[in-house]
């Protein structure tokens, strides 16, 4: 048997049913960057038939280049009584036009009889008409089968015999799915023999679906990895309904260090701590510290003997190599950062910078204590290109903002509340001061700060905000709490983020626009004379 | 064989070395009254010869009555080249004065020899002496062979010797630990096979302790269990080192529901999920929302599909029954959600409310509305009941924001920026008008609103924003984007969540604080009066 196992993350699907994640279709377009660049085969990317804005992704999706990934749409199959010809949301996965299609359908008696309350000979038909239908429409069908280890239990033969039907009507993967995720590795194990059997020498992958409501998303995956499936489904990050998908990023690593599958394709495991982190903060979340391999306490170390025994033998309390997986260790007292991946970045700035380098050393020192302090320069590339330059000597500012007063009001007998600034900023020793109304105070700032500086710098008209995201750092201090701003800008050619914290919201986004507008200024400079320090 | 499996937690102990986590000795004895009250049979709670905190503890704690659970200290065997008699760290464990004693020692012949740098044969005569002496002394002595499965995998034969020597010492349970948490359940299962082999008929329990950094800790334990292990190590909520240990919150109630197992005393399990709670709370953390049984979101229900299918068939989506752990299924109420899930909740308010009451067709149209414009109630209980009880007829405002004006402002010549604001409420036609200084506009706000109605509201004193959450939900807009705003709000006995949403920053958390406020006045007022409206 082949040692490639085919990874379909769908954390833009199954992923979106967790609490507190949602996605606008901007975020769904970058999670898709993130995913294709970690080199996963499918990216289950959402439901267009239930959702409008679904369907509005995949039209804007269908111009992205994407190296590693094909996208899939997801559905049901076709409603009792109608053709799938006939069934709108059918009808929707071909309008999605993705060269896949993952359909779900039940295996689980009870809830053909008790939810659909269809006969068990309607719903095996439901399975194999969609299946059959979108086979003939040129897409690849892969079948979810929902509820199968439950349904397997409860009623082997019909469950088989569902699976039998889907593949003889030209299903190309089988993924058995532990919906209510408390199923146990042997069950899976038990499950996924008897499918193998059936499948035979056809051609047809089998593939594993897990989650974690029994804390076991991880072995049954493995469980099933090991029985034969060749197609494994979760979400980077872990999200996904009640307890959440199997976290690819816990995965992944056991298959290919411990197991050796072959799972992404060569040099993309290093990148998995990173990627994971990105689409995390695409979701607004943190990366769980304790999840395994990429979280930030993975291969943090606080006992005294633990950290004696690693700096005498690595393994003596490391199960793996961190730099396997992109990610560091730490030591409580004595932190190791990662001087490497600062170096990757700064040689943007001054390719002559390696991992050796003295402006290595203090960069990663000046890192730690932003970070300490809630910085993140992660996703904030603008942000970190000017501290690298700030460190590098190759920098003076172009403007500096003198005062500014935000007021944001309802003035009494009023219906409404307003907001409005004034900036006065100083260029090349001349003043200059601009009012703006807003929507909310940050608004207000951003557009008086823009009116003063157009002034001398008139390239700014074409500068455009594209995103801007809060995130409170330390919610445990409420209103009072820490925040860190990120702003994404434009200019219709390039994108760049930057970032700005403080206790005070108006503050951390002042930081934030003020290093997106240098950014922007210095890259100019750069390209029209080639040089700017 | 027979059923029960002893559950030693270490939270104290393990659970103290997981980053950020930290005990005081009060912490320590209010831990270990929740932990008797769930009935677990061993509390690890220190190691007294490295710790005087540890050792103050042990004083305290020796006059609490308990009514489940022993305590244990913990320490290392006796060090190279000294008798047990002579070593302090030894002793220190006889004047912990506990009835049980846990001693640590290598299973893994890399660490005897590249670590301990001892002999072999020193290793063994350090481990089986140290269990002989406490052994004399009267204690119980649990020993925990530290790495054992690496070990056993490098060198069986030495590994079984340090046990076969531990237990010709009178050593009365044998823990195997997966002390790098990298093993896998077959590698487990062989390595708890060939100990209960060694013990044979001996009256010696064969314990697990595993850690959770390939994700599997649990399947472990439960493969420990399967053959034959009857004593569980962990932490309740799985605080530890790196990725943690296994967490008993997670584990206690699949080995109890689901194997047959009794771990705790009869109707402790419902407790569970409340004491978790508790103990998280005492360490300051949250209970992770996706922990497996117990965490808020084990039973949240996102997908409508999912909650119909509950409604019909309670276990059509639910692996267990949440009632069994103390637990709660929720129904989210999202764009994915439908009306069984919103009438479920509205029956909070009016247990009347069906599927197909006016009412819930009305919320259901209303809902979609406002999560049109990005708010958002999954999380927010708090604001979720108030459109209820707006919808039902049965609400009226307590209080009304007359004006307000919210300042942040950088003067010229100051080095830092700074926050203030005024509030003016009207309540029963009084005005009352009040300012505060903040660490930012929301803070000020938040301040100077509080002021100004506790003056009628005294009860108001107790409330605290516990957490506070921000989420732009159209990032393509920018700084004009619209924010969702979640408060998280407590009075030291129940928790609640609102939202507001606005473009203005500020509008959004006024509206959030005045749900939060509202909603715990009619609380109270319910609660007092028996009723409201």
């Amino acid at each position: 048997m082949n040692n490639h196992v085919e990874i379909l993350d769908t954390t833009l699907r199954d992923g979106a049913q967790g609490e507190g994640i949602t996605f606008s279709v901007q975020d769904k377009l970058a999670v898709v960057k993130a995913l294709d660049e970690l080199g996963v085969s499918w990216i289950e990317a959402g439901n267009p038939g239930s959702n409008p804005k679904d369907m509005e992704f995949f039209r804007l999706a269908s111009s992205l280049k994407l190296e590693n990934a094909k996208l899939c749409a997801f559905g049901p199959t076709r409603k009792k009584g109608l053709k799938p010809e006939e069934d709108a949301q059918v009808l929707s996965l071909l309008q999605a036009e993705t060269s896949a299609v993952v359909i779900f359908g039940k295996s689980w008696d009870l809830h053909v009889t008790e939810v659909l309350k269809v006969s068990l000979e309607e719903n095996t038909a439901m399975i194999a008409e969609t299946a059959a239908f979108l086979n003939g429409k040129g897409r690849v069908v892969i079948y979810d089968a929902e509820h199968f280890f439950d349904g397997f239990t409860a009623n082997r033969d019909y469950a088989l015999s569902t699976i039998k039907a889907v593949i003889d009507a030209g299903a190309s993967r089988i993924v058995l799915c532990d919906t209510n995720g408390g199923a146990f590795p042997d069950t899976i194990a038990d499950g996924v023999n008897a499918v193998m059997e059936l499948v035979g020498s056809k051609d047809v992958i089998v593939g594993i679906h897990t989650h974690d409501d029994a804390g076991m998303s991880i072995s049954n995956t493995i469980a099933a990895v090991r029985a034969g499936c060749r197609h494994v489904q979760g979400t980077l990050v872990g999200f996904g309904e009640r307890c959440g998908n199997t976290s690819l990023a816990a995965v992944i690593p056991s298959l290919e260090i411990k197991l050796g599958f072959q799972c992404l394709p060569e040099g993309k495991l290093e990148r998995i701590s990173d990627l994971t982190r990105k689409v995390a903060e695409i979701a607004n979340v943190a990366v769980p510290d304790n999840l395994p391999y990429v979280g930030a306490h993975a291969f943090a170390h606080k006992a005294g003997m633990h950290a004696d025994g690693i700096l005498k033998v690595r393994r003596s309390f490391e199960h793996v190599d961190p730099s396997l997986v992109g990610n560091d260790r730490h030591f409580l007292m004595s932190e190791v950062g990662g001087r490497s991946a600062i170096a990757e970045r700064a040689k943007k700035i001054d390719p002559a910078i390696t991992k050796d380098h003295p402006v290595t050393a203090a960069l990663a020192s000046k890192l730690k204590n932003l970070e300490a302090q809630g910085w993140q320069f992660e996703g904030a590339d603008g942000s970190f290109d000017l501290l690298v330059r700030r460190e590098l000597g190759r920098y003076k500012p172009l403007f500096g903002i003198e005062a500014y007063r935000v007021v944001s009001e309802h003035p009494t007998g009023e219906t409404i509340a307003c907001s409005h600034a004034w900036v006065k900023v100083l260029v090349d020793g001349q003043h200059e001061i601009a009012a703006a109304e807003g929507a909310g105070p940050v608004n207000a700032l951003d557009g008086a700060l823009r009116r003063a500086l157009k002034h001398f710098y008139p390239e700014l008209e074409k500068v455009r905000l594209s995103d801007y995201k809060v995130r409170v750092i330390d919610g445990n201090a409420a209103t009072a709490a820490k925040v860190r701003v990120l702003i994404q800008s434009t200019d219709g050619i390039q994108d760049w983020t930057t970032v700005g914290v403080s206790e005070d919201i108006i503050e951390a986004s002042r930081a934030a626009l003020v290093d997106s507008i240098e950014y922007k200024l210095i890259g100019d400079i750069e390209r029209r004379f080639k040089t700017y320090l």
